[in-house]
């Protein structure tokens, strides 16, 4: 009997994060010479039953949970009781998927990737944009200035990579508390997209559901960037940067609550006012 | 009789650049409504000779030269001679290319990308990873210290859209000049390497040779921008932004000056010290 859907089968897994920074030499205005330390950034080929699918440029971070988050966010895989294994080996820069039962529509997802991508937000808009009209958040989440203030707070102390090394973008799962806001998760990567998916694919692993949470973003509020936190279900849209044009219709075709350049004590709320109160 | 390579037949094209912002309401931390300018987003869907190859996101600047550039760099077409006419038209967010000859290994370079994307930056590298053994940049160029003052200085007064609506990256190609440094093209985009791409389209339509410039991203020093900058043959790229352990490697191995977190009077020399003086 398969199991009951809130208790997935849990995939066996790989813990291969990989060291996320290196020093290099460099020379500043002074001439004089500073090591710094620099973002880490290697391939990682997803295997999925031996046919080679995508190879991510990532900071290695996350790697089992990207793996994952990928293949939900492509809607290649339905349930993360589908996968049964996932190996990352960085001796080859390969992660190797063992599914269940295949995945969905492979060759037909995969197909269609080939003209939808060019700046990767396309690889992953040219499926997704006909999901916008099945999505239905949660209208009687509500969040406040004050959480909003605790989240931006609480996001400072997360960023480790950012302070030394710069270069990468940084995502949180948070979740109102008592006392303000709590962080289930943090992901940095030299892909904001790639974050996105890390927490996507430990979002599966955790069983978490999107409704009671905000997702934030260091990055900027693309078409992608709202459409997946859409996707997994969670109302609420949070970045320190800003918005283009296809980001706010898709915001508000779907819904969504979503507050840009947030930075200090200064915010702006784009669209979903009806869920926000000061 | 064809024309020599350096006075090639300048290709039909429209002229179709987009409005690139739109002002939307707001809501500030005062609750006051505040109106904001915000980057446009389009699709723009490349077809060449009726065939459907890619769909880019971008802000529409400059939508020809972003995909003379975008075929440039993914090695489709060999030289701007090839290319007959660039056609955009927003009314359906395409953009219609009539090649003379037909894009170069076609199948097997579109087929390939499916495989190598992902981050976008996947797409390009999948391609261009095997030209870096053969690409030469010019040894006797070089850099001081006060021309590239000159361009951190130049490129604050281009970035209008990014001063208007943020969420852009922009990209300069400059010269040194008598005076300090000319910027010969600025480009801004949604996507920082839409903006490499219509440098590169641009340089081909303006037949202007790399190893004199030097190129500017206001972007991370990623594994595709170091291509991509060494591709258009030129020896110094200028970010002030951070530099990611791909974006180092390859640098180094094919002797690109590199110089990043560029801003004020502060700036990190990360490879190429030959070519840079004080």
């Amino acid at each position: 009997m398969p199991p009951a859907p809130d208790t997935p089968r849990r995939p066996l897994l790989s813990h291969a994060s990989h060291p996320l920074t290196v020093t290099i030499p460099a020379v500043d205005e002074n001439g004089e010479h500073v090591p710094t330390q620099i973002a880490g950034e290697f391939p990682l080929t997803i295997y999925v039953d031996r046919r080679e699918i995508v190879t991510l440029m990532t900071l290695g971070a996350a790697p089992e949970a990207l793996t994952i988050g990928w293949l939900r966010n492509q809607r290649l895989v339905a349930s993360l009781d589908d996968i049964e294994a996932v190996q990352v080996d960085w001796e080859v820069n390969a992660v190797a998927v063992k599914t269940r039962n295949g995945l969905v529509d492979a060759d037909e997802r995969l197909g269609s990737r080939t003209v939808t991508t060019g700046c990767g937000q396309g690889t992953v808009f040219g499926g997704l944009m006909d999901e916008i009209d099945a999505i239905r958040l949660p209208a009687d989440r509500t969040l406040t200035q004050a959480t909003l203030y605790a989240l931006m707070d609480a996001v400072r102390h997360h960023e480790s990579i950012y302070k030394q090394a710069g270069a990468v973008h940084g995502c949180a799962l948070a979740r109102p508390a008592a006392d303000g806001c709590e962080i289930l998760m943090f992901v940095e990567d030299v892909g904001r997209h790639n974050a996105v998916d890390a927490i996507a694919g430990q979002m599966w692993l955790d069983g978490l559901d999107g409704g009671d949470k905000i997702f934030y973003t260091t990055g900027r509020l693309t078409s992608e960037m709202v459409i997946k936190t859409a996707q997994m279900g969670i109302p609420f849209l949070v970045s320190r940067s800003g918005l283009t044009q296809m980001g706010w219709d898709i915001a508000r075709k779907i819904g969504l609550t979503m507050i840009g350049r947030a930075q200090g004590k200064h915010y702006l709320l784009f669209t979903g006012e009806e869920r926000f109160t000061r």
